[in-house]
């Protein structure tokens, strides 16, 4: 029986977390043959240079694809994700995958739905049926009506896409890879790294052993134009604190200049004595340092996700993450100094939070591989109802 | 208060039927302004050069966008729809409408869908929620997750979009504008002009008074490379039957080549006596045709939908329109020579055909600016389970 | 000494007869690879489907580029060079040639000119340096100062070149290689294959074996709305001449629409007896039937090149090769019916056309090749005065 | 008569200060019309944002392009010039410009010359001619060959075009427009403002009011991966100096991360107490900054030019002004720390520097709009050899 070419595209560095167990699992798989597709921001050193982590963990690249629009609002957004349909019908053409993989919901992942799809090659959709409150809603849904076969993260999420009318044959709850490398850290958590010494950064030297926050806030895409407003509202009320902190900047969307230059005025007029900036770190590292930390605060996903798993408090801001099924380590809290302020004193405090599985049990990545090399996925559907 | 703008972008010659009475009711309403985009094979006078019709209806074109690459295969669609959503991104950008229509299915229509949601414009998808078998499902169904508001053609289109999970509020059975035109020739439906003597075309010059059969057959995407052969027996059939026939050209979409081609070839050994072949027709007197055919062949939304409230007998060949919702006027036949002639000759025979108003009623036009106008659409939105 | 990767881009069928016997030589060469990259019209049945000849002649395409937009009109043949820098700056960062040729002067070819030397690639330009009448002049000329490489094809291009201020040590004439098929053709000339038979083509059979005239007639493109009167002209005279004639349909430009819809309707209309249309030949059977023929009518730049060294008479009919240098083969007349009939009778009676080497005599393929082998191409260059 | 509209395509922040005196004359001129494209990084914060500064000024901008593709490496140069090409080819189709104005030299300049002459558009070229070191050669001349009509800055330049084969009633000395700014600045040339409380930048308050340097050092492209290398010797020179010193970040090109990031990384190494950085600054305030320097340090094409006709001291580095005609204000040096330091001090010892009207005498601007306005400007042309 011919190896099964399966063709994964990975546009931004969150997105690398979210697969790389699988992407080791389908390498080594023996009915598997991996075409690793680097594109995007996860080319480019400004979003944290994604390209040289995935080398350096030993995957080969089939293609790199130049496509993200300088402009970083709206309209630049669009653009990328047209150029990236172009761009990438093109990769698809010349690799003729037996399968391409999308991943998840940033804007640009609708460029490898279409692209795969129109060339009648089977598409996956990795991450679908969960719920959020921005653009990333409207893509992942319509990345589930483009894709032939769907592994999702949640039972939630498996609900949903078979409520959706999609084939339930073709619907498997995996769990998510990224809970996969935070299985590997639980285990054996000790933070053995000085994250200063290792990374960088800007700022102070904070005095971070005896315990610190760290701060992960995004531009919300259908409110960029707040994005500065709103993250200095976090600013404030983790400067107010006075706990040490490490900080990681927003990755590239519509807005990361309102909130990237939001925290860069914070900083000339405040000059804050316990907050230390990074622009990236290697996502096992990453881990490490969530798992060893106080509470995470902002917006990510990872809070919802990776941290449910270890058992790390959050406090979640706003409305980007909207109706992702939670553990109980998370807080819900708005765009407000105070109500911000009050949600970390209360998490901090908190004593019985426990680890999740409700995003998966640490074998994602090898669910996944198995799932592709025993299913024949066809490349055009029918809805069910 | 302010007039609304309302963008509507036209691809291609069949949506502009499908469209073409709710853009005249746009126009005339007080607190609408229409802003018309003409793109895709609707510039092309390869495809029957919509665009000068629509001039000659007396609509004003805002901006015309040419995005159709070269091809005729799958990879140029795709990248002709990647095109189209940097182009289009562009002319939201500078027309700044309060909202922008996306017509049906068609793979180009998700690139307006791509480049209005992803500007935080409230998109409005028009004839969601039907069930075709081919490519053009995955766009629809996608089409519907990045819309906002919807205006679907039937009771049946309206409850699949519900169970999508689209917000009740937002969901409008109107009917499909095409049958406005159609209820307009109903009530005088004399064939009042000379085909041949107004469209030329090519072919013999056929008797056709004394009734004549119609022939539209597009490719169907995901099976091109049968294009060629599908078409044949079609030809076939017809060319047996000996009935004097009108014969329509297919539009662009990948595989019109194995179509024309097959079309070409047949012409070229069989001279057929009973054939004339069109590129295309206004789209009144295309109906007024149908309306005046013993029967219409092919697999034609026109088909499914004018005929069926014209009363007009359709043979419906392959699996093109599988599971749109039919009138009694339909028989499904397959690529078959033999079955297509029995089910035209039974077509024909039958007496009992009625009209039925599945598809609407004659108001659809009226009834879109009225909601339009009347609806405060947002531009994001959640999943409603 | 490692083997120097040379990247060839063919855009279009004439390009190819102007690059064969060089393709050849650079495959064969020890210190020469080849990376045949084929793009925009060159892959298009609409337009004489080189990509199929040249796989037949056994070269390997190491890319195929789908960059032509339809409209056929000057915005998308802007639009397709645009798209072509992008697709050519992609598989030039993928091929990582050590040279790259761009050939003469067709639109698009400024597209390879400017991804190979932006990406600081040595850049190599065959048959700059001639004087023509159109767009065509003009990026010739562009091309030849974005080139580091200049192998021109006769000694008045040759001295053009230089006084545009390049360094002397990087232009050569090395005759056009399209005149090594002509001189395999020239040594055994017969027309060995019934044209009609092996060719189809449409329009009546006509009776060529007594002799035949050959037309082909480009639309100019400044001049792109005249193109179908300008074409009458030439379908008046040789239909008023009654004298057998195979007539070739232009190649893709703006205004071929023009052209070919002028030739169209003339068949029409008068439904001409003496003359049969193709839409192309491989390049030697055209070359032989036009050894063949008493006289080649139109604008081709073949009637000036390979007709030259043939020594086939040559009525070159307006402006499209104005000031290309001639042989005594070439009788030059303007869009007159007329001029044109009269022109084609002094060309037929004619007895003392000679063969010219002007373009090269013969070996131009090897000469190309053993140039790139031995020279070091810089990619960087200064004006010389 | 009927006015004659002038698009302008300003595509970078120095272009506008290259042309902004022919924008206000063509713009008051009575038989022309100005419509003003902004395009490309002058759209962008991170390149100083200049679009702001001509609204400022009072401009009204026809149409804003979107079109820098993200990556500062050969490949995104060229995607981000073709991508230039296909919108500036639907802007010109929208706007239909009597003749369209390209500036000087910058890589992406080349795609409004191919969309303006390709569409038949008489394309003017402002200050071709010239001679430097790198990519910019070759597009310069390049877009001369493209060019209908030719504003030259030097009398050098001009003999240039003219030598290139251009026709001698097309090709005009006007002097260059940056002049007309310099020569406003020269009457009245006290520095009014704090040029730190102005604009703010980053570093130390450094004591600049008994005499000051400005260094403005650029990438060059050909040699983009030692563009780091390269700016730290005048960093060492400049810091060993220890005189007040207003450093100005690069703009982009292939490299700009290059010499940025060493400039980043010296500051954090050294923390250099006489250096204060900017971003950008009002073209005024910028020459008068320069008009009362004691040197300008670097490679700026505004050393050789506006620092001519101001009489201010200039010590060029590297081969990227190599051959443009200068004026005796300018020292010229290599990359070599200990030749910097020697030059600088030399040159601030010097008294006897002159002003020079080389490249104009403060009316380009006029002159433009009146050659403009007077000049039939065809749109073919053929070489004049």
């Amino acid at each position: 029986m011919p190896v099964k070419k399966i063709c994964v595209v990975v546009t931004a560095r969150p997105s690398y977390s979210r697969i790389k167990t699988a992407l080791t699992a389908i390498k080594k798989h023996p009915k598997l043959e991996l075409q690793l597709v680097i594109a995007g921001s996860a080319l480019l050193g400004r979003y944290g240079n994604a390209v040289e982590f995935i080398e350096k963990d030993g995957f080969e690249i089939a293609e790199k694809v130049f496509m993200v629009l300088e402009g970083e609002n709206p309209t630049s957004m669009a653009k990328t994700t047209g150029l990236g349909v172009m761009e990438l019908a093109n990769v698809f053409y010349k690799l003729q995958p037996d399968a391409v993989i999308t991943i998840a919901d940033r804007f640009e992942t609708i460029a490898t739905s279409i692209a795969a799809s129109y060339q009648n090659i089977p598409l996956i959709h990795i991450q679908g049926g969960e719920v959020t409150g921005n653009i990333d809603e409207k893509v992942r849904h319509a990345n589930t009506k483009l894709a032939d076969l769907h592994l999702v993260a949640s039972e939630d999420a498996k609900e949903r896409v078979l409520k959706m009318g999609e084939n339930p044959t073709m619907v498997f709850n995996t769990g998510c890879p990224s809970i996969d490398l935070a299985h590997e850290i639980k285990v054996n958590s000790k933070l053995y790294f000085d994250p200063i010494q290792k990374y960088g950064g800007v700022g102070e030297k904070i005095d971070w052993e005896k315990g610190y926050l760290v701060v992960m806030q995004h531009p919300v895409t259908t409110e960029y134009e707040s994005a500065r407003k709103d993250v200095e509202k976090t600013l404030e009320a983790v400067y107010e604190l006075d706990i040490p902190t490490f900080w990681f900047w927003p990755n590239v969307d519509a807005g990361a200049d309102g909130t990237s230059s939001g925290i860069r005025s914070f900083r000339e007029r405040k000059k804050p004595k316990n907050i230390h900036f990074f622009k990236n770190m290697e996502p096992n590292d990453f881990l490490l340092l969530l798992a060893n930390s106080k509470c995470l605060i902002g917006n990510s996903s990872v809070g919802i996700r990776e941290c449910s798993y270890l058992g790390v408090p959050v406090v979640n801001i706003g409305t980007r993450q909207n109706r992702r099924q939670r553990g109980n380590n998370v807080t819900d809290t708005q765009y407000d100094k105070k109500a911000i302020l009050e949600a970390i004193k209360e998490r901090i405090a908190c004593e019985n939070i426990t680890s999740s599985s409700i995003y998966g049990d640490g074998k994602s990545g090898e669910k996944i591989a198995e799932i592709l090399a025993n299913t024949e996925i066809p490349f055009h559907k029918t809805i069910q109802y």
